[in-house]
Parts: C-alpha cells; structure tokens; sequence
C-alpha cells in the first residue's frame, strides 16, 4: 500500500466541513446527513455577521476566508460552502487557497436547472449579493447556451424565514410581488438561489403556479459532493458510523449559540444537543 | 487664561462622533446637524456587520468598543452612540473606559417618555436586544417608580425600512401584529426604540392611534448632547462654522460605502458626497 493510501484512510475518518453565514446552511447540512450517514460533519455559522446578502464581495470573501481557516483548524476533509452568497462571492478565490476540496451550491444547483428547464427560461431568486454577481447566469449559459435567465434579488426573505413565518400571508405578499416578476416573463423553472429559500418553499411553489419546477441546491449538491469524495477516496469507510449523533455533528456559531439551537432543533431531524460560541476575527 | 481652559478650546474645534450598526443613527446625525449647525461630526456605521440587533451583548460589546477605538482615533470631543442596540448593552461599560463624553439614546428617549405620559402606561418597541436588555424598562422606572412599561421586539422593522417600504400595506401588518399588543393594554406613550423607526413613524402612528405619543429619542439625544458639550466647555466657538458640508460632515462605513450614501441620501437635507469603507476588525 502505499504512502498515498494511507493517507487518504486516514483523511477518509476526518469529518466534513459546512459553512453559511447562519442557519440558512443546515438544509445543506441535513441534505448530506441524508445522504452520507456514515459522515462526520463540522457546521460553522456566521451568526455574529449574519447576513452576508446585503454585503460586498470584499467582505463576504474576508470573512468566508476566516471561517475556511477555522474548519481546516477542525481537521476537515472537505468544505462546502453552503451559503449561496459565498459561493457566488468567494469560492474562486477559495478554491485556488485551500488545500482540501471546496464545492459550493451554485454549479450544483445551476446544472440541475439546465438539465430539468423544457423552455430554457430560468429564474434564480437569491439575496442582493448572489444576484448581482451574475454567478448563476454565467454557470447556467455555459451548460446551455440557449438558456435565458432571469434574477431577482429577494432581500425580506431571509429576515421572513428567521422571524419563523413560513407559512403566513406577509410571506405570501411579499413571495408574490419578488416571483410575479419572473413568472410573468415565462419561466419554467425557479432556482431557490439562498439556502433559507427551502424552509418557505411551499409559498414560494404557491406563487410561481403548478408549470414552475423548483431547483433545491441542496439535494444536488451533496450529490456533487459524495461523486467528489468517492473520486477522492476520501469517504468514511466505517459505514455505519458508530457513536451518537452528538459525536458525529458538532455546531459552531460566532454568537447566539442558544437561538442557533433552537432554530436548528426546527431543521435536523434529530435533537442537536450543543452548538459552541467562537470568535473568528483573530484567526 | 488656565492650562485646562486653553485645552477646552483646542478640543471643542474637534469634531463629534456619531456611531451606529448601519445607517439608522442617521436619524441622530440629523438632529444634531439641526441643532447644532456648528459642530463637525464624524459618523460611522458598521454596514459589514449590521444588524446588531439580533445578536448577544457580548458581540454587540466587541463591535462597539472597535467602533469608540476608531472615532477616538478620529480625534472627536465626545460620542454619540446613535443606536439603541448598543446604548442598550455596550454604553455602561464604554462610559467607564471612554476617556472624552459618551452618550446614548435610551436615557433621553426615557426621561421623555416618563415626563410626557399621563397615565403612566409607556410602550418601548426597538430590536431583540435592546427589548432583551430591559434597559429602557430600568430607566424610566428609576424616574417615576409607578410606570409600566411595555416592551415589544420589532425584528421585521428594521429589514422593512433598509428595503425602502416606508409606506407599504405589508409594513402596516407587521406594525399592525407588533403594536396592537401594546396599544390593547392602554398604553398613551410609544418609544421608537430604534433608529430606524423614525422612518416609518407615520405608519407606527397609523397603527398606534391618536390617543398615543411617539418619542423620538433623536431629538431628545441631540438636546442632551448640546447641554454637555455647554457644560463641558466643548461646543465650538466658531459659529457658524465656514467651509462646507463636506468639510464638516465625514462619513465611514465597513462596508458598502455607496448604498450608505444613496440611503444617507434620503435621510440627510444635504448631498451626502461620499463616505469611505475602513475594516475595523484589526482596529
């Protein structure tokens, strides 16, 4: 066996690193839980600088590199950026610093909606930061041409989402004057371009009508993620894992340790049972 | 002429510092601006880590102290902590180590409150942590004993304003669920807990009813402001002040600089020129 190998098995036991600037993240992070049980899995949350839509490139990189510096200090295997906003802002210059693999949502997410578009107009709804990159079209177009897509930034979303109103007619208002706009232009097909998007899919489905297909990044990418770790020889062999759930998933948030819980606790189909308080700024 | 009393007159050619999460203490700066057209003021607001209002005291510490560091580095003759949030839970320990003046917005906003109430019943709306920190509740109980006072957190106010939907039906729900609570215990006075509420005061007032008094602690702030600045032998001499408002008025922000300005735009009577980005995290 070689050196190499040997390497690789003991990378294999090292468990994967998650990050979002909140809690919007955990439904990519209950996506791989899903999809990988036999996975360690390290979840970091910006809560302290949360959001990261209303903010520049500068700063969405500046902090994603801080956070990408601490799951690499947890021994991580992997990272997924599990925030579209730092994946659209930050993962080309991630991807050239870091020395494990690093998937973001975007090209997952974008290469499922080329895929399942009929009339090749596509709409992405995301925050202010993910949208006016302009990510999602150029990933989109380079799959298929042919492709038109249109974006629209959805900034009440995310604060809609965190005040818990999932299922409430403000949501739906406001979900109908952001989506009237791109269906009204003839789109089959919604990408939910924010990893908060998920948890008011329901209203978002209401508004865009029956012809719409939505797109979850999430399912894809932690698809797109156990390919990369196959590939890489880097998935656990110990399947199923032993040891509790509090073992295998830890929590880390910049703040709000407590309020992270809870509104974990509404997401991950099992009890998190911690989530730890660090500051960032020094590393 | 004393020593003390020739460094008063250096220092009161300083300019003031004014600071807030974001653009909210704009509402302040305007008040000052107004009632003190002859002070220099240097403003600074956090926009790469706003909101503050839905994080832990220990953050909202941090951040502030950074912010005083920076504005002492400015060389400024006093400080206005132009956010309730961090009056809230920062401004006790920034008195003890701030080596010039520092004032915030909830005393003045309280004793308002406690004067112009007739019956006694006092609302407080205003972020999670400035409602969480019970810090109006204390004040104004310290200065009439036999007030209740009500307190509600606004979460959603804050995103509605930054987005613009200062006269909006979905504004007026949201008022409509937050207000309606406190107006139904027979409160006759509202505090505006917040910087930005100012802005959407005419829907608050919509909501509340005739019978109940907003206080805007914008313009109690700015009074108080200038009584110390009197008492301390720290207003400029030179008035009015020459030069213009560029001269007069600096504006830094964290990030964004150019939204700030287009927001600062529709909040200050002048053309806000420019303001400039700084990182403060190494401050």
């Amino acid at each position: 066996m070689g050196l190499e190998q040997i390497y690789d098995r003991e990378a294999a036991h090292r468990p994967i690193g998650v990050f979002d600037s909140g809690v919007g993240g955990l439904t990519v992070f209950r996506e791989i839980m899903r999809q990988m049980p036999g996975e360690r899995i390290v979840y970091f949350g910006d809560t302290a600088r949360v959001p990261y839509g209303s903010k520049s490139r500068d700063t969405i990189l500046r902090f994603s590199r801080q956070i990408v510096r601490f799951l690499l200090g947890q021994g991580v295997k992997a990272i997924v950026v599990a925030c579209n906003t730092a994946s659209a802002n930050a993962l080309p210059v991630l991807e050239e610093e870091c020395p494990v693999p690093i998937i973001g949502v975007i090209v997952p997410g974008a290469k499922t909606a080329a895929e399942v578009s009929r009339n090749g107009r596509i709409g992405v709804i995301g925050t202010t930061a993910t949208i006016t990159s302009g990510v999602y079209s150029e990933v989109i177009r380079q799959l298929r041409p042919d492709a038109q897509v249109l974006g629209r930034a959805c900034p009440l979303f995310c604060p809609l989402v965190e005040e818990g109103l999932w299922e409430d007619p403000v949501t739906d208002e406001i979900a109908r004057r952001y989506i009237s706009e791109l269906t009204g232009r003839g789109i089959d097909t919604l990408i939910l371009g924010c990893t908060h998007y998920p948890l008011i899919s329901k209203a978002i489905g209401r508004i865009a009508g029956e012809g719409v297909t939505l797109v979850n990044p999430a399912y894809e990418t932690a698809r797109e993620l156990h390919i990369l770790l196959r590939e890489k020889k880097l998935e656990n062999p110990d399947i199923p894992v032993l040891g509790s759930t509090e073992e295998r998933y830890s929590f880390y948030v910049s703040d709000m340790a407590d309020k992270f819980r809870g509104f974990a606790n509404s997401i991950i189909p099992y009890g998190v049972l911690s989530a730890k308080a660090v500051t960032l700024e020094d590393q």
